[in-house]
């Protein structure tokens, strides 16, 4: 109860300082000037600390094609958190009467039929399809800048930090085994020194995704026995820290299942990282208070808010 | 047959360049570094050319409340064009035979269930909801900036200037009537100036939206008659120019559909524009070449693709 509270209470301020905008949807906001003006000196600190990298950029939209979807493990791992589309495909009589329906808030559903994208649930599941699709790897694979993407995850929630169309900001590299999970360990430290550089209470920890039902909890068990996720906890709202960004290492699953090949036929591994946008401000405003004019002065240059 | 064949070796040589990267469906590509950078550098133009109207940034992921579509016209006028979005609210049996079914890429359309978001239409629809929650306007109204926003159009097709999810880059004006529409006349002016200093022959007419079936054109008509919608037409792929811009006068449709009141009960009218990036993109790519490195200095000037 006095986690609920906290959330309440914090959601509340973060209104009523108009960061965050309702939409009358639970874990669905606008977001206002000094928000975003926080969220993008934040991207472009990523971008900064990322520049060694020389990342090719590919920015996806987030719908990706319902097929990659069925094709990976995603509808077995989490099938509450995943969003589909569809659409209307009926004559003009159907249309008059869906709308007639909807325009009493009743249930249209029957009018809509499943189309052939979803919602993007991370943005580097286009990235892997991608590689795929071109030639075989040279040595030493790609890095990919997939940019800050919204992906969806179906948790409606009054946790201000649990949205359920946020931005992710994610790295991906493709690589001979040793060296992705090398990268991913190396960005876990540096994850922690930017996160730190804001002033954030950030710690790592070995963690697992929220995997759906019984089955799923001996998935986390494998998860975290391996070591294949690392989270960084930052306070946000509640006892318990949030994670704010994670660094994966997926071994050879994304580049078997996509036909990520080296020339040659050596082991493909990848590995991606990514930091969620929204919670880290969150955790900044948590952290310095809801003015961030009163921000201290090292952390506003780090995030070019005087620029 | 030679709009579609231009369309497609268009279309071909974009990938060639590696501007676009096809995902399998139509309508939805990745974006190569080189047109990012074009895209976000006229964004940044957008930006200082709308700098006077001190707008207020107020960014909305790409959903909405279902609620919200339901009470417009939306699905009277695009019934075709919508998009829904459906989540999965069973049991873990459920969840099995779901999954089973989705691994064979059979149809798993039953055990989807409508959720309370859409797909947001147009970037304006957040907007006039938060502003319709506030209390009344002073007088003057308010100048909103959704920023670039993802809007989706379920229109697949293999032009690639019809995308089913791209980014709409709005203003929105909310005032008195007069002043509405003045702005909205001045915002034709100056759109046409920036697409001009881009080197684009821009040209502006009438238009229409494309309103679904027989009932439809009338609405069309009548649109056109009241000189409700403006474009600018650039030439893309086709024999026919692409609108890349539309100016939007409401007048008092979208302040009375949530609410917007002025303090005393005067008038309100709305007005929006939109920048269709991705279709700016590649007006630019097919006048100025695919290689944006050789651009005309004054564009490159433009874009900030040399800062």
């Amino acid at each position: 109860m006095i986690q609920a509270d906290q959330r309440t209470s914090f959601r509340a301020a973060l209104v009523e300082a108009g960061h965050l905008v309702p939409t009358g949807v639970r874990g669905v906001f606008g977001r206002g000037a000094r928000f975003e003006a926080v969220r993008l000196g934040l991207d472009a600190l990523i971008t900064r600390t990322a520049a060694d990298e020389r990342a090719e950029v590919l920015h996806f939209p987030p719908v990706i094609p319902r097929h990659l979807l069925e094709s990976s493990e995603y509808l077995h791992s989490f099938p509450h958190l995943a969003g589909t589309v569809f659409g209307f495909e009926g004559s003009e009589l159907e249309a008059a009467e869906q709308y007639a329906t909807a325009s009493r808030h009743d249930d249209w559903s029957r009018f809509q039929t499943m189309s052939d994208l979803v919602l993007t649930p991370a943005s580097c599941y286009p990235v892997y399809a991608a590689i795929g699709a071109r030639p075989p790897l040279c040595p030493g694979g790609v890095t990919i800048d997939p940019g800050a993407a919204y992906v969806f995850r179906r948790e409606p929630s009054d946790d201000p930090a649990r949205l359920q169309m946020f931005h992710m900001r994610e790295l991906v590299r493709i690589a001979e085994p040793v060296t992705a999970l090398a990268w991913r360990d190396a960005w876990v430290e540096r994850g922690l020194a930017l996160l730190r550089s804001l002033g954030l209470d950030a710690t790592p920890d070995v963690a697992a995704d929220p995997f759906f039902g019984r089955a799923g909890r001996m998935l986390a068990a494998s998860q975290r026995e391996q070591q294949l996720k690392v989270e960084l906890l930052v306070p946000i709202a509640g006892p318990e820290p949030t994670a704010v960004a994670s660094f994966n290492y997926h071994q050879g699953y994304f580049a078997g299942l996509n036909g990520i090949q080296f020339e040659g036929g050596a082991d493909v591994h990848t590995a991606c990282l990514g930091f969620g946008h929204e919670r880290i401000v969150l955790a900044l405003l948590l952290a310095h208070g809801l003015d961030s004019d009163r921000w201290p002065v090292a952390v506003r240059d780090q995030l070019g808010l005087d620029g």
